[in-house]
């Protein structure tokens, strides 16, 4: 890798992460996402900063990669993930309008928003710059919106903006690792020096075997970074970015596949990235199978040499959830 | 009670919370917070804002009625709470400089600074405006401050700041229990008009029978306004604090009595106060019989009447934490 010149341009990994969960008041079972027209969408991404680079689909789900980050459509779900300096939370007025007007869903059934605190918060668009600003603006939009910060305000933490009233009723789980401090050596792979493409990338990585048999989208940035959708049915997925640069290393890991317990899927995804440090969240409704796992979550302190610095749980209406922060220890 | 007028001044009832446990690098057994003369502690409730209206003692701690809440102080513990403008983290270095001058105490071992949000934080200090200034503040103190905040940002939330590094490790648990939106009838035995004194008003109110045989300091305030501490030997304390005015009632109940359950004390508040809502939080350590209890908690989310909205637990390296809020369902 090119050595660390002086002052190098910052790169927020850090996501926003949208899920959006639709619903008809009239209970109209044509409705879906997915009739929505590419050029809408195209036009809703202009908003954030964020264009599509490549599409692939299954009968459950269209899974976009984008410049920066991912996109996922399913009949009733829709989720954006974007990092850098994109303005994500200015497409989700756009967004419930023109889903309403292009194909019927006239109700937001539940939201989440979500990110973890940025290491450069004043390189964002000013919308971005603290929670505070991002809650005002949900606020304006939703009349039942709970805003919360797992994790220390004042080190690393991650914070989450739901309803309160409503809620998804389908059996549904998000799991996301969001690991930084990387390992330089395993970033390697995610270069152009290193890997030719997307696909190769996906293999020397070790990407491949996380989860076997799924269908895989995946994309190698120049000259380094990299971005992976995974999609299995059911409308199911994972999905990774790395942002492989030393001073700004990031990689997020996230999934809906559901499991019954989480720590076979950790230990693999910390094998292929050894972050220096890593924050987990899982969410489980209670029809969701991954429900027991975050019970199992709260008993582990010391995980593959990480010590855990803090845990936290909670329970929301309709959704549990688990936070846990882990390092190395400083030796 | 006189009826509410138009634009009445607004008390801020919310207290502010800091619990310091003091130790000595050298093992020295003579310290003593207590030995610390009573000019002082005068000179430093004078930066917080508050006076010492009354004080008792027992064989383990010193108990002080303030004007703005209390004060109390064992051989290794200082605990105080105000309430109103006061500006208690102005007091905070000093204390820290008084005690090592004063007795010896040399090291900070644990710290707890809480408090729920205020209803008209502009109305404070510019120190207290915000959490995030109150944090800056302590991070200039303390290496290893932690800062969260559980509950809803947007709604009701209680902030902690605590440390990381070292701990408390005798048995040590607190009970809190903040109330607000109070039943005016129950609020009435805390004026003027209703009880002669303080004495009348803790019996009158039922507050005499939630812990019996505790020895109690109370007052009552002209024309309302009511604060009491009870002291238990083993350096045990309840506090209860009210403010009656209907536009901005409050009551707060502490305790450090331990407890393997919480359930009757809790029940036993409610129904001499009555609250709205009210929001409750719990810290044990691992050595506290309060430990168990946490994940009883867990498991009420609806109480006498009350619904829960949101219940989180928090594992910190010394300590776990469970908080939660109550309100009466709107009819």
């Amino acid at each position: 890798m090119a050595a660390v010149v002086s002052s190098p341009h910052y790169y927020e990994g850090t996501e926003k992460l949208l899920e959006v969960w639709f619903t008809s008041t009239s209970n109209d079972e044509t409705c879906d996402l997915r009739s929505i027209k590419r050029e809408k969408w195209d036009a809703l991404l202009k908003l954030v900063r964020a264009d599509i680079i490549s599409m692939m689909k299954d009968e459950d789900m269209d899974a976009y990669v984008l410049s920066e980050s991912s996109m996922f459509v399913t009949k009733n779900r829709f989720i954006l993930k974007t990092c850098g300096t994109t303005t994500l939370l200015l497409a989700v007025k756009e967004l419930i309008q023109m889903v309403k007007a292009e194909c019927g869903f006239d109700k937001v059934n539940d939201i989440f928003y979500s990110r973890k605190n940025f290491v450069h918060p004043e390189l964002q668009d000013q919308l971005h710059q603290s929670f505070d600003k991002e809650v005002s603006l949900l606020d304006e939009m939703f009349q039942h919106g709970a805003a919360y910060v797992l994790g220390r305000m004042n080190k690393d933490c991650w914070y989450l903006y739901t309803l309160d009233d409503v809620g998804v009723d389908q059996p549904d789980q998000t799991f996301e690792l969001l690991m930084w401090d990387m390992c330089p050596k395993s970033m390697e792979v995610f270069t152009m020096q290193v890997s030719q493409d997307g696909k190769d990338a996906t293999k020397r990585s070790g990407i491949c075997d996380i989860i076997p048999g799924i269908k895989i989208d995946d994309f190698l940035f120049d000259p380094c970074g990299y971005s992976m959708n995974g999609i299995l049915p059911g409308g199911f997925y994972i999905t990774i970015h790395v942002t492989p640069e030393p001073h700004c290393s990031y990689v997020s890991f996230e999934s809906n596949v559901p499991q019954a317990s989480y720590e076979g899927l950790i230990q693999k995804v910390l094998k292929v990235f050894n972050p220096g440090k890593f924050l987990m969240t899982v969410f489980a409704n209670s029809g969701s199978i991954a429900h027991g796992s975050l019970k199992q979550l709260e008993k582990i302190d010391c995980l593959e040499g990480y010590r855990r610095n803090d845990h936290q749980f909670c329970s929301f209406k309709n959704y549990y959830l688990t936070y846990t922060q882990f390092s190395r220890p400083v030796i």
